[in-house]
């Protein structure tokens, strides 16, 4: 990872801070350098200094990076696969990854995921999948922020052949990219029904001693409630609260089957909530119960989940959504206003990863994650209310400039780390071998 | 409007045709000539013409450009205004027509509109607004095959001071475009609770006489539905039927309070319906029984709505809309799959329009109106599903193509028929003015 060591000023275009007051900079600047945001305000006013990198703006508008806190980015080569088939986790989803995810397919299709994520404005992402070796190597390449998950469930892994195999291969990831600038290792226990007792408890004592996140789905499945309920008498956040993992480090995707209980736990404890509104509307799950969530101060961000659930990895369009899904479910058109959906993407997502003093904001101080979005595209304007243009209007080809850490990822819609046509070509590689197999499942 | 007269063939890349075998032609080809599609089949075995464009599609998806059965896309100018606002309607919407909606603002920011509508591969439009033959000026110079509807209400409207004069101004309409080859004059009563039951019933009768289609938003707002059932003791559906205004001449938008007896009427009237979900959504008014108006093979199509209701005119958005909201609705991911949700961009609502026999699908003797869709951007590889990755994936910037009637709209992503820069001058002045007079609202 090479840190962008000259100074970078970006003017010319309205600066949505998401600071604490909600800031917006009409002309505004920001300047940083090794990676540190070193001033933000009136472009009119801010220093120059020998030898800086001049970006303009051309009047657009100056974001935070984008925060995705849930995702399984290498199944980009399982896009479009059974996508509205019933059962589909148990009946495509489980085999497909037993018979085809290797560490190199990891490698590859996380690049062609970050490829995707670069051009639409993400600095930053939780992952969780098998091989996180593969994933870490290909964000630290590429020059992303990431937790990176090793996943653990109770039966044969494409990474693991013994059950519960992931606690084991986690200690070399931990070791491997403990002090990372960019790469946090993780621990992901899969769900609560893919997991049993005594081994939650020991993930949690050993995120404990790691001292490292913890990332699970976590009430998202109707069957897991049923299946909770009849064996233990609890709601899958209750059962994580008895096992000990509600903490801090915890990073609950979905959280659509809770109750006021366990909402009041979930805030106890300081979770992260990672609320993925397209996937669970695509597999008709249900819709978590975000706005109370935000009401009472968890920390909730955004996800678009694995390129199988959701699809893109346009946080853009998941942003709409959370605007949409809840005025939807409330029948009224002021719930989750775009400033609110916009807060989710950026500064709710660095609170959901516990990551706020470093990200989510334009602030002096913070690290340099920001976008450039253009407003030239005919949708984009006009723009009575940025938040509604960010939120309702931009996609991921509206992005002209990405930098993370200070590094420019995406110069004027160009990427800068990720070799996209060796991607491509491994990426077809691949998924022609999928394709061969299919007939299997 | 110049048509193309060249043969053109368009080769090279997957035909989804959405004929009514539902045919998907792997390396085929298109060919049309005069406006008309004159051959659809394997690339292989296309027939070369002397003179003949050829495009190559680059492997990309050639489709039937997809039809937006609702818009007002003069709307433009007031996009992000207001889009979180209780009551937003009567408190801002209709104050803000009032005041700004000028013959030329409905011009210009009808071509605001079309560029981002042909950059992103729509064909057909069905438009509602206030000075018509400023949208009906604004398509032609386009090239867009267009339906357009002077609005009715009772009250003073932009272009007629007194209640219900759009029925006047309608004549001059119907007069000036009758005959024409892409546009078509339409009467809009703009819906059950802005007309009373004599005008209604005079404008069922004027458009039998005027053999014209009738636009109607019908069946949309809880308080319609109040309304109606204490003045006379009926859905908005069975008052349209009492007042002879539902017929196949009838395209009513939105149908969310709808129960089966409505269907059925529906159904035996032969009407269209456009279906907004994205629109539907953000306003938190409910989800219209779209899966069982298909299931009983009503005439469904997609819309935007304007962009002051749905932001954008993105019909690839509309329709992973719709898939999602209706597995969300009842819980069932199986729910109005990719295919289906295609179809009512395309032929769907071709239906809705009672056009199926000129537009709609890729078969030898309809009109030429097709885009190619290209598959180079990493959210839209690797392809399992074609419909999937139209659906779930697409985005306005896959389009590399649009022809209408034969002509070549869209060329290599670049507008051929909208003077986009003049377009944008003009709107921007147009939105400085309403800026000016924001706080008399």
């Amino acid at each position: 990872m090479q840190q962008q060591k000259t100074p970078v000023r970006i003017t010319g275009g309205t600066v949505i801070t998401m600071d604490r007051a909600r800031r917006i900079i009409e002309d505004g600047a920001v300047c940083f350098r090794d990676g540190v945001i070193t001033w933000v305000g009136d472009a009119a006013a801010a220093p120059t200094v020998p030898g800086e990198t001049v970006i303009f703006a051309g009047g657009g508008l100056i974001i935070p990076g984008l925060i995705n806190t849930h995702t399984h980015i290498s199944m980009s080569v399982f896009r479009t696969l059974a996508d509205d088939m019933a059962d589909r986790l148990k009946r495509y989803l489980f085999p497909l990854e037993a018979r085809f995810v290797t560490e190199e397919l990891v490698y590859w299709a996380a690049l062609h995921s970050l490829h995707e994520m670069i051009r639409g404005g993400t600095s930053t992402l939780a992952d969780m999948y098998y091989f996180p070796h593969s994933v870490a190597r290909a964000c630290d390449e590429a020059g992303v922020r990431a937790l990176v998950g090793e996943t653990i469930v109770n039966f044969p892994a494409p990474d693991a052949p013994e059950p519960y195999g992931g606690i084991a291969r986690f200690e070399e990831l931990a070791r491997d990219y403990s002090g990372h600038p960019l790469i946090t290792p993780a621990l992901a226990p899969h769900a609560p029904y893919t997991l049993n007792e005594a081994e939650l408890r020991r993930i949690a004592a050993l995120a404990d001693e790691a001292d490292v996140p913890v990332m699970s789905h976590l009430a998202e499945m109707d069957f897991e409630v049923a299946q909770l309920a009849a064996d233990y008498g609890e709601t899958p956040v209750a059962h994580y609260h008895r096992l000990g993992l509600l903490s801090p480090r915890l990073i609950a995707a979905h959280c659509i089957h809770v109750n006021d209980t366990d909402i009041a736990m979930l805030r106890d404890a300081d979770c992260g909530i990672a609320h993925n509104p397209v996937a669970n509307m695509k597999a008709g799950k249900g819709t978590a119960p975000i706005p109370a969530m935000v009401a009472q101060g968890l920390r909730v961000g955004l996800g678009t989940d694995g390129p199988m659930s959701g699809n893109t990895m346009d946080l853009f369009h998941i942003a709409a959504a959370a605007a949409k899904v809840h005025k939807m479910e409330q029948r009224d058109r002021t719930v989750m206003p775009a400033q609110s959906a916009f807060e989710l993407a950026t500064i709710g997502g660095a609170r959901a990863l516990h990551m706020e003093d470093r990200i989510g904001s334009l602030e002096v101080g913070k690290r340099a994650d920001l976008a450039v979005v253009s407003l030239e595209a005919p949708h984009m304007f006009p723009v009575y209310d940025p938040y509604a243009v960010l939120v309702y209007c931009a996609g991921p080809t509206d992005v002209q400039d990405l930098f993370v850490d200070g590094r420019h990822l995406l110069k004027h819609g160009e990427l800068q780390t990720v070799p996209t046509a060796r991607v491509r070509d491994e990426v077809s590689r691949l998924v022609a071998g999928v394709r061969d197999r299919l007939s299997e499942l």
